[in-house]
């Protein structure tokens, strides 16, 4: 039977609940049979309607949710919660749903900042349910061979990183034009500490980290807010060293005037480097000094690939697969883990998602260049407890 | 409700049946109710299986299909079959289905041959069903853009169209190691009259006739094949004439060796270009003499782009979508259609789907090649009917 | 001692004599002395002050300039004559300059038409000069490479050559306003029985001939004036089949509003392909069915390229080499050749540059397409004699 | 008549003195007369004789030239000494050139260090001859297409520069292994207190410092030295702020395995953005939140581009021009400024060219990161005097 899943945000004008739905559903391992869509009760049950769920199980609020689900039969209750709302109700929906038995996928950032995210990682670690958490750009095939690539040695022993994250949309004051995105992402109540860094700049490293197989562990940062008006930085830029010894720099910006989504990563060491852009993410540049630089191509047919790229492809080369289906790898892959989980057995380490790790790794970045960007010290230690 | 989806074909081993699926789930208007995967029964049954569905409706054969969900009840039964075997089977599923009541979408080429098409065209104009084709590269919202920028005139009086679909796989006999895909579209009686042409040149025809809105009239071609021991065309190259007068080039291979599925199209007028790569779908450039070069790129928030491409995009921009987001934009755009057909309504036209027309020009255009390359005039009229 | 240059043409208002004088300058090898730049010798004065020459020895005609150079000392007098003026005066300079024991390097195509090359290459099999002709695209040292790749058997037996040669700048009646390049190269007196063909398709031509390694042998073309008023044709397509048994496809236009000088070639065989685009010349892709294509970049550095590519490059990857360096390679290696002729040493054929040869090749391509667009059979055979 | 020069440095074996060399030659104002071109008579005399140049004027040292030119005649005598040594020289010779009353132009970096530049600028401040700095990125067309736009407003105030050099040619230890290049520029003695940053980072801050208009005012840096053995920093990381309140990330590194000379550069405004990167120095991209990205590109033919790019471009689009170009419009820019000098005229201000000023800037920044990186501090202000 397919994993039934409920969503708690996602309501009509939201972006991110959409995202999550499609990606559940892509590969048929999930079937979406309830929500909680909005505070609204009236934007939920037609959120519902226009999803054609049945009309009792479109919720009021997240807690008659997993109230009123907890009391269905085994057959038909919900086994998972998505959470699709902004930050703040990152926490208390993660905890409820965990302690009520349910499995947990959580749009990213884990929480709005370092001690709830520590906080969560407790509760999951009592939980009997599972988390996983949607940092998209892990889902990417050819992020999972460059991993693989950096794993099996190919580039030596790495000396740089360069991940850079510029976007435009926050050029302006958008907030002040009740765009809804724009609105709570620069509120700190809702988004945390952070703004442009807590929302992308998270991705980044997490992102560097991952490819690496390394951790951040010092940073030194420069954060700016250039529209006036604005509550939370909307720019970022970091220096960084790694537990491994490598060096990074990591820049993020919500006022790249122009720019859309422009996530691009490249990590060289001793006897290579590779390179990926997120807007052309089937491509993957290895390059060795002396020789050819390599275009790596996704797609079933591409014998070279490793075996992690394979587990996260579907179409031959030459057929782009995008954003949907890197998040639709993460959904399947914790799909397969909650399988194995209620079958009591072992899943498979290739079919990888990111858990509150990444989500406590993402804010101690966070609160280390927070940190430092006030103290006025060159170099602040990052720490994850 | 969401509209119920019968498969025929797409069991274990084939390609093409994953994607429909995939592309039907995606915007959550249809359901895969049943199917009838595979001739072999147990292959059927294992699909099915794997899909989660009803045991009782993974059917041995497309007739049983057909036959038994007649005889469910209407809140039940399937309402559109999705017709994914080699091109053989396409008529005679198609007529029954559609003689059976049942709306129809299909892979492309519609069928085998011309004569095939026309059949098929008369079947489905006496039919109460509607009819779809999966001509992919028409559902890419930059394709929808081009098409509407050249019917805006952006382009003034369209003189040059330039076509091509380079792909590298078939540049050995693959055909004699067994694999499926090369298989049946090398062999004539399965395929039809034509083989890479048929099979990626008819894609190369439609585009450029949907984007030119023009329909090409006379061609000039020279078939080969290249590999050794091969019963069909590998590679083709064609001069053509559209009846609104511009001129073009289209060509189609299969033995360009490296290339992946680099479909190329350039369309330029007297007052400007424009310029789309499959592989990069998310971009069309807009150039005209004196000006720079302008870089459109797909998203729901590229206010510059038409309503026609926005009715097909689902992420800002800078989030790629691609091949499988296309081809859910036929299945959403076909579902929209027949729920408007069911409830009397008419149906936006900016959710258009290629139909038998677009089958009936594409097998057109193949059957005026092969006139062509026989008969070793220059030019060979191209007959629609 | 350098060799001493005498220019025909390029007077103000030229745009390719400046490129010569460039290309000669370059390396060092030719030292320009004097110069018939001008019909108008108000212009030639002018043109030869601002080139610092002794003002004695810019000539108010070629005729002049070829009588009264003979008369100087060996130790002064011009050496080699390029030609750099419209294609009418080609033949009648490079005649009476070979006729007057001088070498001559012309710009292409070697002259109007294929009876006047002919001619021409008479007079060069019993001239003591040597003759070279400025075909530039065969002087970037990536063509060069991959020639060598070709020949090396690297891609095999060659299948597929698609070469096009997109420009813009002719989309309207430019020649109507009087722009003086535009003038010429319409005009049928100047520049022969073919416009865009003569232009750019010799060069589309050319190049295919070179890297393939082969001579077209068969043509099916269609040549059109889409722009009112105009005399020759501003666009042309061509299927062709070459003497070693390859496909091709080459197109030339004028008229794809917004394009610059777009000259593309990819050429294919059973082993692999190449992709080379003269916009970004420093750049090679060499492909293979199921590997990672290979991105070849020049630089003196790269250890794997050919000593054909090396032969002709001056700096280091990364710092781009353009059009000036591949017509200084032409240049260069002429200078070598006459340098090896008067010294009565053998020339390196590394140091290769285009000839007569290449000058009928381009003439009878040009000629076999006009004699197929106006008979209206299919294929007509290139005859070079 | 054209500039007479001499060179000091550029014998057998070295890279950039030839670049000079070709630079000078390209655009015909400038004619090599002399030359001190190594320190090995020898070497000087050959490389005299490959150039073409009279035995009598490659002399065994750079004082013997400086001398014996003094004493021809004026119309004979040597006006501009090129020196094109490794740093240590720079200050000497360019010192008792200027003296001697020769005007220089000098590879960069202008010095070793801070208060060797400070010395010469003020050697300048008081002799007669001009003096100019080869920073070769900003003779390209479209980085003077870029400070043109910034300085028009089309990007508002600025807000974020971004900068980047990465190489990969001394990821090993070249230095060991005897390299020429290498070798100098690794050794403090001859190089300065930096190696990496000394070499190419300050080509990235100066390119930034033109583009902007604004000048670094403040650093915070971590250099590196990664290969073992190694004297000076092969890496280095900068963040930085200018004095007009921009922020901004420098990067440069030498072990980037796999990358050739990849100059970019990013700069964002209230209003739009820019990119260029080196190694395609002919496309320039402006960019718009809500619009297009416009690809601008060189070309002689390009009305929309500035004046001060097209007083620095001498082919029509599409026929690229590179890095020999770029160093040539320094070349010519100076020689008109040394004929207006010489004529007591005003030198045209569209033909720019880098002077100590821009040597004290890159050196200036030099020195700051070196003392903000060994000091511990956060912020470092720049000091240029």
């Amino acid at each position: 039977m397919r994993i039934r899943m409920g969503m708690v945000g996602g309501g009509a004008g939201a972006f991110i609940g959409d995202v999550h739905r499609r990606a559940a559903a892509l590969d048929g391992q999930i079937e979406l049979v309830c929500g909680a869509f909005s505070r609204s009760a009236e934007n939920s049950s037609e959120t519902g309607k226009s999803l054609f769920l049945d009309p009792e199980r479109a919720y009021g609020s997240w807690q008659e949710m997993l109230g009123r689900e907890r009391q269905r039969s085994s057959e038909q209750r919900m086994e998972l919660v998505s959470i699709v709302t902004p930050n703040d109700v990152h926490l208390p929906v993660a905890r409820a749903a965990l302690e009520a038995g349910f499995h947990v996928i959580s749009d990213k950032p884990a929480t709005r900042d370092l001690s709830e995210a520590l906080e969560l990682k407790s509760v999951i670690e009592s939980a009997d349910g599972l988390y996983a958490l949607t940092h998209t750009y892990l889902g990417y095939p050819l992020v999972k061979e460059a991993r693989d690539l950096v794993a099996q040695g190919e580039l030596g022993i790495l000396r740089k990183i360069y991940v850079e994250y510029p976007q435009g949309w926050l050029s302006t004051l958008l907030e002040a034009t009740g765009q809804k995105q724009a609105d709570w992402r620069t509120d700190p109540e809702r988004s945390g500490p952070s703004g442009c860094m807590g929302d992308i700049g998270t991705h980044a490293a997490t992102l560097a980290e991952y490819i690496a197989g390394d951790l951040i562990a010092e940073v030194c940062a420069d954060l700016t807010i250039f529209v006036e008006g604005r509550k939370l930085d909307d720019d970022g830029a970091v220096l960084f060293r790694t537990e491994g010894g490598a060096k990074g720099v990591l820049t993020a910006s919500q006022v790249c005037s122009g720019e859309e989504n422009n996530l691009n990563i490249r990590v060289y060491g001793e006897l290579g480097g590779l390179e990926w852009h997120q807007q052309e993410p089937n491509t993957l540049w290895l390059k060795r000094q002396g020789e050819p630089a390599r275009r790596l191509r996704a797609g079933v047919d591409q014998g070279y690939l490793s075996a992690a790229a394979h587990a996260h492809m579907r179409t031959p080369s030459g057929h782009p697969e995008g954003y949907f289906e890197a998040f639709a790898n993460i959904y399947r892959n914790f799909a397969y883990a909650i399988a194995a989980h209620e079958a009591g057995e072992t899943h498979d380490p290739l079919h990888d998602y990111p858990t509150i790790d990444e989500g406590v790794s993402g804010l101690a970045f966070i609160d280390a260049i927070i940190r430092n960007d006030r103290s006025g010290e060159k170099w602040t230690k990052v720490s994850r407890d």
